[in-house]
């Protein structure tokens, strides 16, 4: 039998807006792989009487409800006794628990432990104790009526070191379901585009699902199935997964991965080659996503961001006379941006953007989204011409660095380059 | 009088822990500084009856609902209907708003606007449209019983984009207080430092308050008055400014200022300067950074992104000698980049940065965290040695990004370099 979760967060800096609600994501994730459905999240602020009425909206439509946050020391952290009241349930102090926090002061943060952390100790009679290694609220679990509730703190550090200690053993307790998904990312068509040719199929399905989610550029579609035993699961997603290659091609790019840069640094690893990056319009955009993997020098050299003209020319050698005829942003340019970058770093590919990212058009009119990017390889130098028309800076500097990124992959799996 | 807000995030992935609700964030913290009261943030699924649920629940408690998500061109998403449906209003074509999305498709997409995007130039009868700038879903606005609902995309930054154009004024209208923010932003000292500094004088402020607010490298002071007019406002946040200025000295960089890259960009454009970069650890950060700004072409000329040491030698001009006697993490190496970058690119001044982000020692053994940034200036060149010890790979690199900014802009404002 599935269970179906409500997450309550408790704190008024929610609700100002202070911080974001990253608890619920993880305990999202986390309940989704485990096979609870989770319907609804609420974030109510630091008052009883709201708490209350979440808890009694939640325990209508939920057989378990997990609160985050309001466990601390403070006047204002009224969690637990909000609960007890909702569900009939004494607070009881437990003395094993206040040595615990006794000692966590003296050890950890060398002062006394402060009179008011003592209401930390106190919890619902009859619940299991979640410790927390990790600060001084301790959360819990009961159940009553039906309803498992579970109470954890709010700081996400300690919240997720008790998930994964606490929680996800006591929930899988309580459920017989194993979920598996697989991520199906694609670049080069929109989201609307690829529900097109793959709505019909995803309609009639209920288990494995299929669902497609829009990155700014790209679309990432997710197959989930629902089984008895892992493995079961994993060969309930191998047909979607093939029908979905068969359907959408060599837009797709990987599964499982993390963005189309990942995609490139695997390759390039598989492949024992090296990259450098010349950039004008992404000003450093290719770069930056390349070196936020650990490991990137691996496979980056490095690279040059020339945004003015006079970097081409001096830097990576771009003769004066191909940006008198053609200007910067031409495809001459982006092949002898590539191959500049190839030469002066040693790389094995050289790729290169150039294009006119706006607000405005470049100082020779070319209009803005008019981007080209280059390739210099051991196979030839390649250009892919791309009108992205009028979409806002960032978008056209991030789509850019997709394409880079995109033609750097297909170059390597021997696809074509220049026409997607 | 005030308003109460209720939060209505529609979005299967939300309920996936595929991405949090940082609309709410947004949304939460626009509508504090309008006086908005926000009690409850909800999220429900792609699904009409826990939707209606949903919004049953949030039209006996609030006046202003406010839904995200849902108002795409696939056929989940449902939050249109479903909240014509609960409030009895039909839904009607709009003929315009069909027009521009298909110009839309046509001159930013270049393809046929596909045709179940037809949906999206279908709004509720007599409301007030949102146009939407950056996608293709407008949003909408409509009383109805005394409560005012309001749909806005999901995407961030088509939520964002229609928050400032049409969200803020339609709430300032319903409003008879104004509400003035300034944004004191800092960098080079911890929350917790800003917040002992300031707490004893901000613990008693009422109207104007004071409110800290950190992100990852730096902490922004938000100052906000409520009055009847916004002279009358802006004159009682003058003091707060002041106070604050007085008790933090020149770790404020700004007032009402996006970040320290757009700090740099107005000081360096003030005093018609251009700048170039020469980074190895942050990867292309500092550059990306730079050329996000619109109109960057006019103070950054570009830079080298060295990420392999032989790039430092062969392109930026360090000398072996200096590589082999001090390895390129070290600060001989960071002031020769910052030389090499502003000589190769002809730039006033050359800043770089060079360090050990982790996840492992570099191979000479220097450990995670150590940080060097050079700058080149006509003045000299300066060097800032720093340890940010052992913490996540990212951080650094944002850490070191914004240091480097930091530099510059002390530079420029002839305040102390190399120690803060």
């Amino acid at each position: 039998m599935s269970h179906t979760a409500e997450l309550i967060a408790v704190g008024t800096e929610l609700l100002l807006g202070n911080i974001a609600n990253t608890n619920a994501q993880v305990l999202s994730q986390s309940l989704s792989a485990l096979g609870v459905n989770v319907f609804w999240h609420t974030v109510v602020g630091d008052n009883p009487d709201r708490l209350k009425e979440a808890l009694e909206i939640a325990r209508r439509r939920a057989d378990v409800i997990i609160t985050t946050g309001g466990l601390g020391p403070t006047y204002d952290d009224l969690t637990k006794q909000t609960i007890c009241e909702a569900f009939g349930k004494p607070l009881v102090l437990h003395p094993d628990i206040l040595e615990d926090i006794r000692a966590f002061y003296e050890s950890a943060v060398h002062v006394p432990m402060p009179e008011n952390n003592t209401q930390q100790a106190e919890l619902p009679e009859d619940c299991a104790v979640f410790d927390n290694p990790v600060g001084t609220a301790p959360g819990c679990a009961f159940e009553a009526e039906g309803v498992h509730v579970l109470m954890l703190p709010g700081p996400p550090h300690e919240m997720e070191t008790m998930l994964r200690r606490h929680v996800e053993p006591y929930l899988r307790k309580l459920s017989h379901e194993v979920i598996v998904s697989r991520d199906i990312m694609t670049f080069g068509m929109g989201e609307s585009s690829v529900d097109e040719l793959l709505h019909e199929k995803m309609a009639h399905m209920t288990n494995p699902t299929l669902a497609t989610y829009a990155k700014p550029c790209e679309v990432r579609l997710r197959a989930t199935a629902k089984a008895a035993t892992e493995e079961e699961a994993r060969a309930m997603l191998a047909p979607v997964e093939r029908m979905v290659l068969d359907t959408l091609g060599d837009i797709v790019y990987g599964v499982d991965m993390m963005d189309l840069a990942a995609c490139c640094h695997a390759q390039l690893i598989r492949r024992n080659m090296t990259l450098a990056t010349a950039e004008s319009c992404t000003g450093g955009l290719v770069a930056e996503k390349l070196t936020a993997i650990p490991g990137a020098s691996t496979i980056y050299r490095g690279g040059v961001v020339s945004y003015w003209t006079s970097i081409k020319a001096d830097v990576l050698g771009v003769p004066q006379e191909l940006l008198d005829a053609y200007g910067p942003v031409s495809e001459p340019c982006a092949r002898a941006m590539a191959e500049g970058v190839r030469k002066i770093t040693g790389a094995d590919l050289g790729v290169s953007v150039t294009g006119s990212a706006g607000p405005t058009a470049d100082e020779r009119g070319v209009p803005v989204g008019i981007v080209y990017i280059g390739l210099a390889a051991p196979g030839g130098t390649f250009c892919r011409s791309l009108d992205m028309g009028r979409r806002r800076r960032d978008r056209i500097q991030g789509l850019a660095a997709n394409h880079a990124f995109d033609v750097v992959r297909r170059y390597l799996q021997g696809l074509p380059i220049e026409h997607i």
